[in-house]
């Protein structure tokens, strides 16, 4: 193998791939990346167990070929250097990057080879900005107990129009729909349960790329884009689809439209007065929001938020931080939150540019005898 | 006690006396912030056992009196809470807050009292730029093994015009000097040993304070500036002052200038080659530093980094951590190194607008025959 790449191009290539993989891995046998030089430029394929990542670079290719290096090296070694462009050549089991007042040789690696790359088939398209703004804080309602492998996976689904993503960990609940672009083939609509921690760091690295391609297959999830791919196992066993759509037909007692930023501040400043347990209470009045919380030992606080209400005076209670989750994917817009009869859940939503965005939360018991 | 104080002012305060103390004090009676009013306005004091901090900030006292309350409670209430002005109450045993929109109750914390202030003798003056300039980089050279106290210290000295900081963890030592500008008194020059960690954070934040006051006494150390104080005790024990400051006297066998931004950015890639101690070796040739490292396992580097060489073709191996610590402190400036003979420290120093500042760093015994 021998190519010359531009170092600002293969550096932000090296800096994304350790970031759409998982820092945490520790396996040797994952502490490699394969660079590859061929007619399409200078590929970049790593795993860390659980995705595999697959870059390409513009590069001039002046002899194919192939080598396994340290990827965190490559990436160290390309940060901070001044220089254009990069010679790089497999040399007696090495590779030599060069450039113009450094060279450096990097021991290959040939037992931490990735996995080949198998892309499932291409089924549709969405915007990485859109997939982010779904992604992102649907992916923040899933579990993190993998007790329960179900409840850690985000669920995509798709129909004509539209791809929506569905997460749960049974307190709350998130759902988002954007727009879907699918491909004309006779796969039918995507029915995937995908780790919802790699959704959500893909969607956070693609937020600016302009078409996200979804390709699902049996067992296997990919994204691609111009420039690469991240691919994934998809969690096995079914999946709750009816009985969680149901929990969306919100019946509200109470809609209170508010301004998503004051809201948050003032749960979070309410949460930390909540006990043990971050318990913060959201009351319904004439043209407000109050959010009170109050324990014996930290304290008590009271704060109204002006607020458009539209029911009547309802009183529900949360666990502080979970409301907090939700209102933050809501942020610097007009969040509406549907309070329902008795413990039912309250929605929250947005009027979002192109996204629906709706983020259940479950009440706690209220200890107030004025509970409506 | 009862107050009106302007929100963002009180807001800043508590946020600074969290950053002033350490985080990690864990005990129940470090947790508290005495509140007091009177005349000068609302003060602020609070101990993390290490250091006792007080600030004061502008406030109309209605009645004065004082309240100890949770201190991070009450900076985080405070915290984006859109309001000109808060009212502050001693009622019942707590303390309540009052905003338009707003009203928050903390209990107090009686067990939790700070001890009082008592500021040693003022000794001299110093910019807060300057002071930043020194502390920093040199509390960075102190050791944080707490088995020798004594060189987890700053070593502070006064002369007539210039206020010295020493530190050394004796692998490396780092020394400064800044304009000083004594008090009148006759109290004669200061001798201090104060914990190195503590110096570096008060630095860190008084950087924008024009005038830093020095106070130093037996055992106690402080700062105090327009608006508070930080007081620490002293290290005890003798201090190797006369065998240091021999350390300075460098006799060059080669001095070698260069952009310490592009050297460093050299180092740090080339520790990464330099195996599990990170060995990186400097070699002066023409025009020229090389810098160079290799190891079996993790493969070799070799930059070159312009340079101007006044002296013998030199080479040295260096801890290649402790000579980015170095060059770190000279960033944005050419720094100066000079080698000496041997296995004699090399010194870096580079021509800062007040401060001087010379940082010298052991080298590792050169496995390279070609040493001068």
């Amino acid at each position: 193998m021998d190519v010359t790449a531009p170092v600002s191009r293969l550096a932000a290539a090296a800096a994304l791939l350790l970031r759409l993989l998982t820092a945490r891995s520790l396996q040797p046998s994952h502490a490699g990346a394969l660079l590859r030089a061929d007619d399409d430029g200078l590929h970049l394929i790593a795993t860390d167990g659980e995705v595999v990542v697959h870059l390409r670079t513009p590069a001039t290719v002046h002899t194919p070929g192939e080598v396994v290096v340290p990827r965190r090296a490559v990436a160290d070694t390309l940060t901070t250097l001044d220089a254009a462009d990069a010679r790089l050549t497999v040399q007696g089991g090495r590779l030599a990057i060069r450039v113009p007042g450094g060279r450096f040789a990097l021991p290959s690696l040939p037992d931490a080879a990735p996995p080949p790359v198998h892309l499932p088939p291409p089924r549709g398209t969405v915007t990485g900005d859109d997939l982010r703004t779904a992604a992102v804080p649907v992916a923040g309602a899933a579990s993190r107990e993998h007790a329960l492998p179900m409840f850690t996976g985000v669920r995509l689904r798709t129909n004509d129009a539209a791809l929506t993503l569905f997460a749960t960990d049974r307190f709350r609940l998130a759902a988002a729909s954007i727009p879907w672009h699918g491909e004309i083939s006779g796969d039918g609509p995507i029915e995937a349960l995908v780790p919802a921690a790699v959704l959500a760091r893909a969607a956070q690295q693609l937020s600016r790329v302009p078409a996200v391609h979804v390709h699902a297959g049996d067992d296997v999830f990919a994204l691609s884009w111009d420039g690469g791919s991240i691919t994934t196992a998809t969690i096995g066993g079914g999946y709750p689809d009816a009985q969680l759509s149901r929990l969306l037909d919100v019946a509200p007692v109470c809609t209170v439209e508010a301004d998503a930023d004051a809201l948050a501040h003032a749960v979070d400043r309410a949460t930390a007065y909540g006990g043990p347990h971050g318990r913060v209470t959201l009351q319904a009045i004439d043209g407000a929001l109050l959010v009170r919380a109050d324990d014996p030992l930290t304290g008590e606080s009271e704060q109204t938020v002006k607020a458009t209400v539209d029911g009547g005076h309802t009183i529900r209670s949360f666990q502080g931080r979970l409301l907090l989750d939700a209102l933050r994917a809501f942020a610097h817009h007009t969040v509406r939150l549907r309070f329902q009869e008795g413990m039912r859940a309250t929605a929250c939503t947005a009027d979002l540019p192109t996204a629906t965005l709706t983020y259940l939360v479950v009440p706690l018991r209220t200890p107030s005898p004025t509970d409506t």
